[in-house]
């Protein structure tokens, strides 16, 4: 029990925190219960991030809730259906299966990110790995990580929970951007469940199976990309720590650069990547989490997923864990939005207006349609639509070429189709927007949040969550347990503070001090006594879960004094 | 578009508030996307939700986070896997699925509800009923709603999504008990999607394969019903609209009780039930639904839940889909704890302790362990401890019957065992709470309280939401669109209300009469608008969206104004 992990897990479940789900039927790995305080803790911390990343960016960001279940065709075109695997192998004898990079780098030492199923397959033989049940490791193959069901009923309609949630921004992208009025930048955000099927996983909180996560798709307009950030003062002096890919491949340490900095320095390909990292380590500091203890480590192009061409993770560290990822930071460029209109065929760019309307001069697939009409009789409107659906270029290319133009097997002689170049008033442009993507794992916050605020004082556990981030905030003790009138006293006193939308904690069950204990590790900021004195002058005692210390405030200026106090008001300050 | 229907589908989605999730790919039905401002509405509506069951009854009532994916024991032990089906026929030559119920509902005009898959498939045969599609319906079998998937890598681990929240708070439901003190009444919350795979879902928002429920198991002493809703006297008076089991039998009409009255005539067989209910009643007012509009309908024994022994369906008249569903009150009794024992053999009762020690005398099972050491030798520890688990009462009846007691297969003469009675005293007993189970459905909240908003005046659309409910707050507009100083001083008025945590609009585009419009549409209860007069002398007006009144308050006082106003204060009132 000297671990703090074990001293945080067993004060989890027992005060009503967080806890391994389906205990009773001997648990299921990867899913977790959040108890009572678990759940105001993380609402709390659900709230910071919506301030932080939606509420103070209103006029740009917004909110979106889409489904947990997607029919298949969303996740082939997010590539997840292809790309969304980890490396498995079979044990044989007993049939246990594991993922082959963790054998690998458990029992040889070696980190498998990036290698082949066939390159850990060789390795595995070469080296004589054994299964942790002593079997001899089959073939490498991959297992993928979506969760798979079927919708209606009809087999043959896949359907997969969402391992994230950003295909569901992408696929309602247009839908939101007409809401906003058409204009960009447009950041999308969400916060939902998402399940990934892992194998085996095995580190409580940090490796669930289903999980919330806490995520914005930021739009951009890729010809302005700079633009796109109008808040971007507002943190250019902000100070990150950052590992960078060739810092680390060269053996080196963190560095420290301002947001300015790093933009300017090419650290951060992006302004908006950039800035939107900056507000996420507010949003950790606000856990609780010192910026010392937080780090931005670039990923490699090898360690990056599919779709990004810059990736960050945000890292806390943690006792038992190392440095944990909370959070990812992704340049997703057009790859989503480009890969959900080539698969659904649907128009998801951006119409850019220009200041002024330009005089451009473009060319144009010009049809003689008497010629098509003859050639093509009752076709003919089919043939002249796909022609004009092609790119002028494609038609001029084809013409030059082969004196003809190939559109879905009719063939176009050129008799009948021709390239112009015309003037024409051109009010704007289409363009596919590029992302940016702050995504944070709302369990892990919760994680890093309990463990940061576990302390120990003369032999006693106090959670020092940050005040505004605290699930009770409030507990009212009578002095006495057995005084009838302190005790009346100390209900009204209790009920006001619900009634102004507090949530407080009654306790009149034991010696003081045992109570003051209990309120302290359970993370109370404020207990406040009812004692003779208030029978006298209405006034109580607030303590300060921190110090210890104590200040007397009149009860009718409790409600007043207590949200100052969660603010962050000093205690001496008070009322 | 003169259906009221079609005006609120077609407003909703061009202003962001809800649609058909999918569309770029042709929709899948049964999903539905939250726009930026259905997700502010339903946020509101959770809040509204959480403030009357939770946090005003938060010394009893707490809330819980468990996973949407359980595996699947946990479905059998709640009887889902062979309850949790609707009947379903396949079409000759077509091979297309339908609900066989609604199949008969619909050419027939008779209600299905409680009918064998026996008497379903005699019916359709008799009447030759025909499929849309013009088919013959195949037998009626069933079909199981459960979503299905597998948990981790191994074919064969089923899971399953929670089609309903309960199974989470039953599961958990010590771990809870224990970080409340053990003690009754306890009431878990739970607000969470789950997903019911319908067979063929055409009801929008009202019938979604994936929603969000809010949901509450209230546990109580089985012993002490009446003790167990120390709040009732709260209650006790509100009226609620009933319409029986027995008088809906009898072709009556709903009949008006306040609560009391409703216990009192056993109407409503339990107080908690009946009092959960009057805090769903006015949960469903404060989404500005009118009471005449509110109803609680009984369901008959056939057609409720089989867990329930009493049910109400709380409904609301709703234009296009008549009376919907908002919510069920159920008296659950101990059916799912008692499940969960017998799949789990966890023990999930409760240890009520008495105010004093009792003296009870007691069976209890003597065993002579000299005796059965001959007997079994190096089982005889495992013989003992399972003797010492059976109830005395059994292994009276086996010795009094057969003159020897069978336990697993063990064989123990009477000469090894014996019933004693003897005095003890008693400082408690396990009971298995009963439960009082109200569960409202998130997205038809969401859906009746835009559709009460909807209103007409004078050719204009109005979302006339309760202001506290209203999705953005205030609108922040500048007289008119192209004069800097105008321009300037409400950008900081708007940036002070962002600050101040509102959801604002800010506006300079158009006619101050279509902004007007605009934020009436978009249900927006205040419109600040800044005039030449703002600039003399920092006054702005407040517009009521519902009077189109205005009043002028300080620029400064905006928000103490704001925050009065919003909580329900006359316009006139205002600062």
């Amino acid at each position: 029990m000297s671990d703090l992990y074990e001293k945080i897990s067993d004060l989890a479940k027992r005060r009503g925190f967080f806890w391994p789900s389906y205990e009773i039927y001997g648990g299921v790995s990867g899913f977790y219960d959040l108890g009572p305080y678990g759940v105001l803790l993380k609402q709390r911390i659900i709230e910071k991030w919506r301030e932080l990343f939606v509420r103070n960016h209103q006029e740009y960001v917004v909110e979106l809730e889409s489904p947990l279940i997607a029919p298949s065709v969303v996740f082939e075109a997010s590539g997840h259906v292809e790309h969304f695997t980890d490396p498995i192998v079979t044990c044989k004898g007993t049939g246990r299966r594991y993922r082959a990079d963790h054998l690998i780098e458990e029992a040889l030492g070696i980190s498998a990110e990036g290698m082949s199923t066939e390159e850990m397959s060789k390795l595995l033989r070469e080296r004589g790995v054994k299964c942790p049940d002593g079997g001899e490791p089959g073939e490498v193959t991959t297992f993928n990580l979506l969760f798979k069901t079927q919708i209606g009923p009809y087999e043959g309609d896949v359907g997969y929970l969402r391992p994230e949630l950003a295909q569901g921004m992408f696929v309602a992208f247009k839908r939101v951007l007409e809401a906003m009025r058409n204009k960009l930048p447009l950041g999308i955000a969400q916060i939902g469940r998402v399940g990934r099927n892992e194998i085996s996983p095995r580190q409580a909180m940090i490796r669930l199976r289903e999980f919330t996560i806490m995520e914005m798709e930021y739009f951009v307009d890729p010809e302005d990309r700079d633009g796109s950030c109008p808040f971007f003062e507002e943190r250019a002096g902000t100070r990150l720590r950052i590992l960078s890919y060739d810092a680390k491949a060269k053996g080196g340490e963190p560095q420290s650069f301002t947001v300015e900095e790093a933009v300017m320095e090419k650290v951060i390909v992006d302004k908006c990547l950039a800035y939107w990292m900056a507000v996420g380590q507010e949003f950790v500091e606000a856990l609780g989490v010192p910026r010392h203890e937080i780090l931005f480590v670039e990923k490699g192009p090898g360690e990056r997923a599919h779709y990004s061409s810059q990736t960050f993770d945000q890292v806390v560290r943690t006792s038992r864990w190392g440095w944990v990822e909370v959070a990812g930071h992704s340049y997703r460029g057009d790859y989503d939005l480009s890969r959900h209109m080539s698969y659904s065929k649907a128009d998801l760019t951006v119409f850019k207006q220009y200041r002024e309307p330009l005089n451009v001069r473009v060319k144009k697939v010009m049809v003689d349609k008497g010629a098509l009409g003859r050639l093509f009789r009752e076709k003919t409107m089919e043939v002249f639509s796909r022609l004009q659906s092609l790119p002028a270029e494609v038609v001029e290319e084809q013409l030059a070429k082969e004196g003809k133009v190939t559109v879905d097997g009719y063939q176009v002689p050129k008799e009948a189709v021709r390239i112009e170049e015309v003037e024409e008033k051109v009010t704007g442009k289409k363009v596919v927007p590029h992302v940016v993507e702050p995504s944070f794992g709302g369990d892990r916050a919760l994680y890093v949040a309990f463990e940061y605020a576990y302390r120990e004082k003369e032999g006693r556990v106090i959670l020092a969550f940050p005040r505004d981030l605290a699930p009770v905030q409030a507990a009212v003790l009578p002095l006495l347990e057995n005084d009838e009138e302190l005790i009346r006293t100390a209900r009204e006193i209790y009920k006001a503070l619900v009634r102004e939308g507090f949530y407080v904690i009654y306790d009149d069950n034991g010696s003081i001090g045992r109570r003051y204990a209990r309120t302290d590790e359970l993370g109370v900021p404020a207990a406040i006594t009812v004692d003779y004195k208030t029978l006298e002058d209405r006034t109580v005692t607030i303590r300060d879960r921190d110090s210890w210390n104590q200040v007397r405030v009149r009860a009718e200026d409790l409600p007043s004094a207590l949200k100052k106090f969660l603010r962050g008001a000093p205690l001496e300050s008070l009322p």
